[in-house]
Order: C-alpha cells, then structure tokens, then sequence
C-alpha cells in the first residue's frame, strides 16, 4: 500500500510537473516572418513576436540536421524532416531579443544555414539571426545624414604587411573640412575580425541617430582587427598583448592622425572594446596612459583603482554588461572607482547576454559621455 | 571465331583508348596549397600549380557530397567519403586563372563550403576560390599608397530608402583637399551587388597599383547596386532600365558630386558595367547622353554606331571580354565603331571566360584610357 502511495503520489507530482510546465508554455504564435538577416528573397529563416525562431533547410537525403541556436544547455534546435524534403523546427522557447550567430549541423559537417547573410565570429563566417528589440529604433536605418565606413589599408612594418581597419567619419565630414574630430578606437572581441561593429554591432547607425537627434557631438571611430583569434598552441592562454599595441599606437593611430581630420592629442582619444577587446583595452590603455584619456570595456573585465598610476590622465572609465552576465561584479567595479574619486560609470543591458545588443546598448550610453 | 575476333579487336580498342585516355592526362603535380580565399585557419580547399582544386568537407553521416565546381559540361565534382569521415576530390583538370564561385550539395542540399570566404553571385552568398593568374601581380597587395572603398548610405525618394553604395577614394585624396577628381561609375553583373568590383573584383588595388606606378591619373569609383536581381516573374525578360537609371542618375551622382570632391560634369564622368552591369551602361549611357563621356561594356554586349546620336559627346567606347566568350562580336563591334570615327578600343583577355580575371584584367586597360 505504501509502494502503491509513492507511486501515484510520484505520477501525480509528475503529471502535475509536466501539466505545469505545458500551462507556463505559451501557445506558438503562429505570426512568422522572415528575418532581417536573410539573403536576398529567402523566406527562411522565421521569427515570431514572441521571439521563436523557426528554420527550413533543404536537404532531401540527409539523416540528421539540426541549428546550433536554441535554449541555453539544451543544444540547440533539432530539425525534423518534412515530406518535401526539407528540414523544420522551431526553438523551444524565446530567444533574446538582438543578434545571434548560429550554424547548422547536416550529417554531422557544420555549415551556414542557406537562408541567412553570414557575420564573422568564432573565428569563422557564421550564420546570424536577429531578433527585434522592443528598442531597436536607436539602431535602425532612418532617414537622417549618413556618416561613411571607410576601408582604409595602412602600412604596418611590424606586421610586415597593409592592415585593414573601418573608419567611421561623421555626416558631414567632407563638407566641413576645416572642423577636426576626437576619435573613438573600438575592438571586437574573440573570434570576431574589424567588420563586426559595423556589421554586428550597427556602430554607424547608432552614431548616426545621435547625431540627427543632437545627442552627441559628431567624432570618428576607427575599427582594426585585433589579433586576438590566434589559434595555435597555447592560445589565449599566452596572448601577449604587445604585437597588437604596436599596430595600434604605433602604426595605426600615426596613420589615422595624418590621414584624417583629428584632433591628434590623448584628451580626445578613446578606447573601447568589447569581451577580448576589452581586455586589450584594459591592457593597452594601463600601459599607454599617454595615448587614451577615455576607457571603456564592454562585457571585458574591469578596472581595479590601484592599476590606474595617474588618475588625472583618465577622463573617463566606462564598464558595462548584460544583465545575464555578472552585472555585480561591474557595479561594484564602478563603485570602487567611484570611491576614490574617478569619473567612472556603469551600465547594464537588461535581459541580454554576452552578445551584440548588449554592446549596441552599451555604445548608445557610452557615446553621449564622450570628449565632453 | 569471327565473334571471337571481333571481341577481340573491341577490348584491345578499349584498353588502348583508356590507355590513351590516361596518357593525355598530365600527373597531377602534388604540391597543392590552401587557397588563398579561405577563411582564417582552413587548409581547405587547396589549389595545385596546374589549377586543379582539392576540396575537402566534414560530413560523417552524409550520403553525397559533390562541388559545383569542374570542368565544363562534367556538372562538377564528385567527392569520395575519406576513412575519417571527410569527403574529398579533385577537379577532373585545370580551372582557369582566377576567381571562381561555387557551392557544395550535401545530400542534396546546397551548402557553402565551410572552409572559404563567401561572395556575394547568384544571388546569393557563394563560396569562391581563388587560381593564382600568372599576372596576378596587377592587383595584389602591395606596400603602396591604398586609396579607401567608403561604404555610402545616400538617399533615394524615388525607392524610399537609403542605399548602399562603396566609393573608391584613390591615395592621398583625404591630403589633397584642393584637389578635385573624375569619377567612374562602375556596375557589377547579374546575381551580384555592390561589394562585387572590390571583393571580387579588387577594383581598389588594380588603381592603387596603377596609380603607384604612375600609369593613370587618379579618380573616383563609384559602385552601387545595379537593381539586376529581381528574381520575380519576368525577372530580367523584363528588365526596365528607368528605375535604376533613376537612382544612379537623379539620386546617387548628386550626392556623389554633392560629399565628394568630383569635376562634376559630363567629361569627367565614365560608366562601366560587366555582364549585366554592360547592359545597364549601354542603356543608360544611350538615354542619357549628357552624364557620361566615356562608355565600357565588359563582357556585356557592344554598341552600334547608329545608337550614338551625337557622336562629339562619347570620347570613348570600350568593349571587352574573354577569348572564350565572343571575342569577334567585341572586336567587329569596335573597326564598325571606328570606321565611322568614335574613338572605340577593343580588349580581349586571353584564356579567361565569363569571370572576374577577364573583368579585373579589363579594368586594368580601360584604366589608362579613361579622363584624358
């Protein structure tokens, strides 16, 4: 009798546990579109205004094929294979809102889903999604003056080669050819190259919008690759931070001052950087105080006060996160700062994760407190 | 006997023909290298020193795998699953020099080749690879002056948005800022967009090394988004030229002249158009006579001499293409050009077809002769 008790009890909390779980399930909204990131005339794949994000994927003699992007620790998305011949599923919940990249595994070979334009991050071209944020006027293409992107190739001897770099110049700048700009260095992060803050990250648009809204006062931003994806032994592990801070101070930043309209001094020099480019912003900006009077590290560690030799060179330092990072860690950062009398800020994403809108966010609140 | 005789004689005939067969095929060299179009870290595909291509793709449980890329008329190659799970092979001969697209089927899907850079044909995004041209040197890398490719956002009412368009700014025209330039506008080809002629077509490093070499004079490139693709019912049948005409003409050349420091006026300004693009510019170029002096079609049709109502406007006609495309339809199009007094030139390069060599190769002549 007592077994039998256990038992229905068990079934019954069981039951109930799944019962449960089905009612907090919502039903699927069935109003898919196609995502802003598709390729030219794909209607896959789909999001809905929940955030659920259905795929399709031909590939009619394949035994298994399934999407990287799902819920975290679940593994992603397993398709199912449809009578036509292509491959279906759909998340099992929400994403959050923003960008993700995602790739496919067909028959155990991964490859970028057909349907989508491709971003460069995890040290490969990768397939990218995106969800719309509640907030994404601020990076949206409007109607307003454009600032350019340039590709510029700049001569690097310690490199032994032309580098490539993205300089964002504001509306305006070759019209007005006698006003000069401060200048804002901003890095990706691991496995990501010099195309991710424009193309991920949407720093010309986010630049654009303040600007046509008189939020901010026009400066250039200047986007190099990093270096940071070396993958042979040892890795990250033994990343030596000096090959980079060369091209960038010593190549790079000489090359931009003689061949745009800056203003070519520390005080109207800032650095950024998102999770690796952090931690070279970190590294880079402590041991050249002379270069940047502006630090900001996005999802990139923090400052202690004691690693700062000469508080009166640091304008500002500016540490941010998502909230489904360590948000604690980076208030308190902050407040260690603040305490012994630096002008430092903190800011954090809510409900996003160490991805692309918590950076696109961070860059709209770090932008206004720059070169005031 | 006789049946026996003749069976005979069929097999010798057979094996001799398979032996000539084997014969007739040079050893392919082995000295294979990874393509210099992969994406960082991958050492597939790899190119020989005879233009053979090796390609190899993870997929442990696929059923086939083949490569659109191969000789003509064979629809590609087929590869073989390895021990490790891999698929591999080899073209059935030599590419020809140069860039070429092409895409993986995986169990009957189409798929981009995990290890290669995309570019954007088709339509869509391709994998590419790269034979190494025996005058690969025209536009390789150099430790030159680089001019910049800006990325533009201009307005366009007649399309309701603002739209995408690379500007080719040559060295030193940031310093030289009392200086002013013409402008070539320069159109890709059907299924492809504007990031062709720089990421494809190298369109940048063919003038900064023209220009470093003293052989042309410097001036602006523009290239946009020739609106080819529309992939709906008519699709290209039906193809009308005046709304492109109109973004390039009434739109995007004002704001070019209005943010860049052009001679803006009819003499100074050339259009070009490979393929599809040679279309648009002998469309445009007829309609509207009194914005472009110079004219190029490469690979992209010719024009006859009684199009041109007024001859004292058109201060060049270039036509070229490939030796194996229609060479004698470009060069009789050019002696009935200049028989009746245009200043007309002819190219064709040698041993390419409809590719990105014959088209690179094009712009190194048409350079020269462009804003005398």
């Amino acid at each position: 009798m007592k077994k039998t008790y256990l038992a229905i009890l068990f079934m019954t909390l069981f039951v109930s546990q799944v019962c449960l779980a089905q009612a907090n399930q919502p039903a699927i909204a069935e109003d898919f579109k196609p995502s802003t990131l598709n390729q030219p005339g794909q209607i896959y794949p789909q999001v809905n205004s929940q955030g659920y994000v259905r795929f399709r994927v031909l590939a009619p003699q394949a035994q298994s094929v399934s999407v990287s992007l799902g819920l975290g620790g679940k593994g992603g998305t397993i398709l199912s294979k449809m009578e036509d011949g292509t491959w279906m599923g759909t998340t099992e919940g929400s994403m959050d809102e923003g960008f993700h990249y995602y790739h496919l595994r067909v028959d155990g070979g991964v490859f970028n889903d057909p349907g989508t334009l491709n971003f460069y991050g995890s040290t490969r071209w990768e397939s990218g999604i995106e969800i719309p944020a509640h907030d994404m006027d601020f990076y949206a293409l409007k109607d307003v003056p454009h600032g350019n992107i340039q590709q510029i190739l700049f001569p690097s001897k310690s490199t032994n080669t032309s580098r490539r770099a993205f300089v964002y110049t504001p509306p305006r700048y070759d019209k007005a050819v006698k006003e000069r700009y401060p200048v804002l260095y901003l890095q990706h992060g691991w496995g990501e190259d010099e195309t991710a803050w424009s193309n991920q990250g949407h720093a010309n648009l986010i630049m654009d919008n303040m600007i046509a809204e008189g939020k901010i006062k026009p400066f250039i931003i200047v986007m190099t690759y990093g270096m940071t994806n070396d993958t042979k032994i040892g890795g990250l592990r033994n990343f030596d931070i000096l090959p980079f801070q060369t091209v960038l101070v010593d190549e790079l930043i000489p090359y931009v001052d003689a061949n745009f309209r800056t203003i070519a001094d520390q005080p109207h020099r800032a650095m950024a950087g998102l999770s690796m480019g952090g931690m070279e912003t970190h590294l880079i900006t402590l041991n050249r105080p002379d270069v940047f009077s502006y630090y900001a590290l996005l999802s990139g560690g923090t400052y202690k006060p004691e690693e700062i030799k000469d508080k009166s060179k640091v304008k500002l330092v500016f540490i941010s996160c998502g909230s489904r990072e360590n948000p604690d860690r980076v208030k308190n950062a902050v407040i260690e700062l603040n305490n012994v009398g630096f002008n430092a800020v903190s800011y954090v994403s809510e409900n996003t994760a160490h991805e692309f809108l918590t950076w696109r966010r961070s860059l709209l609140e770090l932008a206004p407190l720059l070169f005031k």
